[in-house]
């Protein structure tokens, strides 16, 4: 594995206020690092509505179905209340049949004791390695011991106790007015590999004070990863234990921030853009820990006939191996982004096509712009942001979506994983 | 560029025989390469029936256009008439514009009066760079001084002058009766990368002198290509480019083969079944020599609910970046299968998936075989073929594709390609 922090990695780290309502703690269980924290537990007070969304993987793992169940529910007063979250690393516990299963339930019930709740209010995450049996006994004693410690402020531990082959932890925080209170909202994810969207994205956990329903949660959630979680793609791999969940303490409520129960609540605008912020934050931090990322890569399509044409053709570049070791060998090879329109199957018109990197325009009406100077243009990929623009000229449609470059290092992370 | 021929290359190369009515030669013009051939001119007799598939891409190369252009009255006696096959590489034409378009006039016209025969019996493709623009006066002279010195005999040194990154010349050949009378089908390919289903292929010509009409060629060329070049994968990235073009001189009705003009007459069944041979003969020999490959991967997919679904299951898991990683490092880790299976949308249930490598079974009923033993499927993965064979237990959906692994040299490969 990778040791090195991403050199994309962002140079300042936002001091991480306490959310009211919320405690943390991290421990190592030794589930398969060694000298390092693996397990996460974050309590949060009774009256915590919940929300997620998921994978969109056919094979889903244990905690994904765990937690989907857990949040049947949300939205009526049965469902959606959270006491506790779980999160482990090294381990993924999917594709591990019965025994998976079996893992997740052992793994609430130690948690619920430890906590003092019900089972059903247990959220759990697992990330690592695919297809080997999680010992979740080792959580026995662990859990407790981590619930009589839980504090509130230590959210980088919290972040650092989640990562894989990440390079640093993540995380991201705003603070609103909801009403006339501050609210807060803090976020952590942990990425790296086999990221694409369709989905959540791989895990990421926010947390707010202010007091909304578990319904308005999965509203904000739902339409809030659409241009953040789901417009990042490391590899195309989609992960079977993607999971993106959201708390909400409420206890913002008593320095009297309004309780909010209609997604569509006015009072709602300012906290919904940040609350997208966050999650906004905390995708392009994945994209700038992408495995072996010496690239931020930002693709914006725009003159499509529709958004939607344009996100397939955004995605058809950002996920293209071609395209993203051109971008690793600092060549602005526009060729195969044209190549990657192309096979994007979606509306494309060869002689309209322009595409600029870093606002250096290569490519006009479908052949090389005439003003293209090599020079310039090589000066310009040695950047370690790259924006690759294609304007389609054939109607309104745009999209963004963030990738990174594709190095030797990712086939070497990738390469010698499990063993 | 690598010059190291893959270790997966075959060991046996055959003997090509001539073809009555075929004449090739070659020659270094320069286009982009420096001591070796680049040029391919392939000269067929009056009365040589053409037929193509190519790229599914939005953006096609002007060769691409051209070619598609002569053979639309192909099937009357109006257009699917060849006499002149014209092949550079170095340089594909592709994304050039009216420039583009007008070199490709330019190099059938020069073809043409070399040939001895009218510009739309000419067909062309290009393979190379893309966008940049193809300097087509170089082919003046040159195709004159080849047409005199045409030979029926190298095919070898055909096949060598159309490769790019390829590292061996790709030839095939099949001889069978058609009627009485013994008929040949040559064949050769480049290949290499950027290479994915849902077209032709990259450039692959094949030459039979047997009497079929061009819409006899066109349904060979359809049905043959399903479960061989459109079976293979490399990279996952379409090609401008994509062209795969058949003729039929006929020479062989001198010899009595019957002149077949249905794509249904029963007489054509041995000759169908030698024609996918070589189809599927270059497209393995595509696979093997995949940018950087080590390992050829055959994907096949079974008990899925139809054979399509098994198609696009096979694929997900033959584009995977993770799976081909995983390869690369002789690591069995079904996990990322069971992944690529996930992430495909097609109807799969975990629990029933069975997945094994090179005919040992890892993974039964959604989790690890109760008889896995690490140490076996470790020494079976350092084989260079490996076989990844998925049962979703759903129905008798099945197919095959091949790709191989991704390796540090794929993306030295591509990290440094243009420039």
């Amino acid at each position: 594995m990778s040791s090195a922090v991403s050199p994309l990695a962002p140079t300042e780290v936002p001091d991480m206020p306490v959310i009211g309502g919320v405690r943390l703690a991290t421990a190592a269980a030794g589930i398969r690092y060694k000298g390092r924290t693996d397990v996460l537990l974050a309590i949060m007070d009774k009256g915590t509505n919940a929300a997620g969304v998921f994978t969109q993987s056919k094979c889903p793992s244990a905690p994904v179905e765990w937690c989907r169940a857990q949040l049947k529910g949300a939205g009526s007063s049965k469902g959606g209340l959270a006491r506790a979250l779980v999160v482990n690393s090294g381990n993924a516990n999917a594709f591990t049949g019965k025994t998976g299963r079996q893992a997740t339930t052992l793994t609430a019930s130690i948690a619920a004791k430890a906590v003092g709740c019900k089972p059903n209010e247990v959220f759990l995450a697992s990330t690592g390695v695919i297809g080997e049996p999680l010992d979740a006994s080792k959580f026995d004693g662990v859990l407790g011991t981590l619930a009589d410690s839980a504090a509130p402020a230590d959210w980088m531990g919290a972040a650092r106790a989640i990562m894989t082959t990440d390079t640093f932890p993540k995380v991201a925080t705003a603070t609103v007015k909801l009403g006339k209170a501050k609210v807060t909202i803090n976020g952590m994810a942990k990425g790296a590999g086999m990221i694409a969207p369709d989905m959540a994205t791989m895990l990421s956990f926010v947390f707010t004070d202010a007091p909304l329903s578990s319904a308005v949660l999965q509203a904000l959630l739902k339409s809030g990863v659409q241009d953040t979680f789901n417009a990042l793609t490391i590899d195309s791999d989609t992960s079977t234990s993607d999971t993106l969940l959201a708390f909400a303490t409420g206890t913002a409520a008593a320095a009297g921030a309004p309780k909010i129960t209609r997604a569509g609540d006015p009072r709602l605008k300012a906290f919904t853009k940040a609350f997208r912020a966050v999650l906004a934050d905390l995708a392009e931090q994945v994209a700038r820990d992408g495995e072996g990322a010496r690239k931020l890569v930002e693709v914006i399509v725009e003159g499509a006939t529709t958004n939607i044409s344009a996100r397939r053709i955004a995605m058809s570049i950002a996920n293209s191996p071609l395209v993203k070791t051109a971008i690793a060998g600092e060549d602005a090879n526009w060729g195969r982004v044209v190549m990657a329109v192309g096979k994007a199957g979606e509306p494309a018109n060869r002689d309209k096509l322009s595409i600029s990197f870093n606002g250096i325009r290569v490519a006009k009406s479908g052949a090389r712009d005439p003003s293209y100077n090599e020079a310039e243009v090589s000066e310009a990929m040695k950047a370690p942001k790259i924006q690759i623009k294609v304007a389609l000229g054939l109607g309104k449609g745009r999209d963004r979506v963030l990738t990174c470059d594709l190095t030797k290092e990712y086939v070497a992370i990738n390469g010698d994983y499990r063993s």
